[in-house]
């Protein structure tokens, strides 16, 4: 049996030998409180934070929330960011616990009359999705008698090319086309609202820096025209995010301060309409993926057709995405290891499927390793971003993974 | 823009015009309470478990709890069928509430420890799916001064043809490999066990009669052989399932009546070593998933592109299945319909999303139907499998659907 290649574990795990050691604690220690386990490194995410402050110091950096919402992560993190991105009234009342309304962002495409009034009682920006929904907004800010803080998503005519999930550059549900923008900040700026500038996201998951640079300048140059069309100055420009962090194999790290320097350059010959606006970038995936470890324990080893299974106690109940079955054409294999023999040779080809009486729950196709026996733990690598959140945890009844924040 | 096609809309609702109504109430009615909404009419699963009975009078039917374990449907289903099939500790807690112990067995390739222990210790059969895990049931039962009710599961070297979902005659995490079965049969007699027989278990969501009659024909042969080999006669021969419902354009329903008289014929010779076994068939999909309905709210609708989008207030946090992006390759249409105006002519041809903000979040992919606006209620069809466990209910922090069952 060939094996199938792997993905790269992440830098802070690559190297190590013997024991897998997670925010200064054996993996074994993070296990034996019970498994799955999620492992959260917060120092991972201020690292990836500092890289990007270094890279692109005069732009705004955001989180995303639904990247990963846990709440310790979540206020270990809010400090050393400029904004939250929000997705729903669930994460709304979670961001406000860890950081004020006015660097809070809210977008979304099927925003409720509820989710708007509760963002705009709270003073949370709206980055209105469409017209209809600028509109409600509006009937609702009045009925409270508030200001609304208003920015507008704009879809753009443009594609990030090479990203993993295009947002852009077609027809879509996210935002407003970009040729009815400027109308729309005219009524919006007529209607007496505070408006607050540009959302503008096309794409996600890109590892290749040339693309991202180019996007970010043709975003730069969009809200450049759309601004002057509207006869307006933006506060902020969101130029979106698309950093991607390498799942598999043959991907590669992506070079943000090539991304930064090329940014610099877009900013420093920014049109004049642009002159006071800031700058925001919005990252979930490429802060915090590879800041997860999703620890889980060998049940059973068995062999069928002479191919070696290893069950685990958890699987895509818990990590979807490792899985193969969330938005991906074609199952790879994120990277694993087995967490108490880091950097021994492989000696065996094995199946690592999860407990689930369905053929979908394989975590790992064809994968080399070292030996494994049943009370083995099993480490599967960037579980940090659309890992718990973004995985059926009710399906087949078992228990939900624990998470555990290292701060 | 060229519609393309939807799955057809089940029969108890195909015909309908005007308001849909489901379980007797219109589907407004069970929208006011509050979308997105699960309907389960157990009408419709007693419906569907009349029409089994007539087909396989000889038989016995299992639930598979795993397509839908809600409480209320669960005590519905639970007096009409013979025993309930479960995968985890916690459908065993679920399914001890409505059905006596020696009515439930549990399948699952990573039963833990504890799992083992509560099943044997509630006189539940364990369907075993390794030889490992034979001794550890064993050992536990020791323990635990137990006679375990202890069922082989075997890999057979038979795959269901045209089945959505292959699960046997190949290496498999599922069972034990058949030519390994009969040695383990003869280990867990001398072993003192309660042996209660086979469970071959093929594939899943086939549509073909003849496919579904040969493998069973094949599972029964298979069974004789084993029981032969092993010199044994099992209690229990568990055929498995495979059921498949018509989700999408061209699909259509499995003719169960050439089935069950084709397994009549096949049981009417058995071999002699059967004479005395019991055969069940497990279904889940088949029995339910016809028997709901997901009401989404349309919050926006919008233009992009020229193309017209839907926005509803819910998507694949509740129904992944429905997206596309839980086990399928290509994403096709569930069926759906606008819920006040059942069999009105299709007017236009638009998107329906759900409100994540990620492109996978899309329930209809360039559908036709009559005209919509916001307020409207949706309603995606064969939702009643597979649909609110198997979804990432807390992705993006959206609240999650309401389940009501109509008894």
């Amino acid at each position: 049996m060939n094996p199938k290649p792997m993905g790269p574990i992440p830098p802070e795990y690559a190297d190590q030998h013997g024991v897998l050691t997670i925010a200064g604690h054996l993996a074994g220690d993070w296990a034996a409180a019970g498994t799955p386990v999620f492992v959260y490194d917060a120092a991972i995410v201020a690292a990836r934070i500092a890289r990007f402050r270094a890279a692109m110091p005069a732009v705004d950096l955001h989180y995303a929330i639904k990247a990963n919402p846990h709440p310790d992560l979540l206020a270990a993190i809010a400090p050393l960011v400029d904004g939250l991105d929000i997705a729903s009234a669930g994460e709304l009342h979670r961001a406000l616990t860890v950081k004020p309304a006015t660097a809070i962002s809210f977008a979304g495409p099927g925003k409720r009359d509820t989710e708007l009034e509760a963002a705009i009682a709270a003073g949370v920006t709206l980055n209105l999705e469409s017209e209809a929904e600028a509109t409600r907004a509006i009937a609702i800010a009045d009925r409270l008698d508030r200001t609304p803080r208003l920015a507008v998503r704009v879809n753009p005519d443009i594609e990030l090319r090479g990203s993993g999930m295009k947002m852009g550059g077609r027809p879509s549900p996210f935002g407003i086309d970009a040729v009815r923008v400027p109308a729309l900040v005219r009524r919006l700026i007529a209607a007496g609202v505070d408006w607050r500038g540009f959302h503008i996201y096309a794409g996600s998951q890109a590892l290749d820096a040339d693309a991202v640079a180019e996007t970010q300048a043709a975003t730069v140059a969009l809200a450049a025209r759309l601004a002057d069309e509207a006869g307006a100055l933006p506060p902020l420009v969101n130029l979106g995010g698309g950093f991607g962090v390498p799942y598999f194999s043959g991907d590669r790290p992506l070079d943000i301060e090539t991304i930064g320097s090329r940014l610099a350059d877009a900013l420093a010959t920014r049109p004049t309409v642009l002159a006071s606006s800031r700058f925001a970038i919005e990252l979930g995936r490429w802060l915090v993926a590879e800041a997860g470890v999703y620890l889980a324990r060998v049940v059973d080893r068995k062999e069928s057709g002479g191919e070696i299974f290893i069950v685990l106690d958890g699987g895509l109940n818990h990590q979807l995405a490792a899985s193969g079955n969330f938005g991906t054409v074609v199952r790879r294999n994120y990277p694993l290891a087995v967490a108490d023999r880091m950097g021994e040779p492989v000696v065996e080809t094995v199946n690592v499927v999860g407990p689930l009486c369905t053929p979908l729950d394989r975590l790992g196709d064809r994968v080399a390793l070292p030996h494994i026996e049943p009370g083995d733990v099993i480490a599967i690598f960037l579980a940090g971003a659309y890992g718990a959140t973004a995985s059926p945890a009710a399906f087949l009844g078992h228990p939900p993974a624990i998470e555990r924040v290292a701060v």
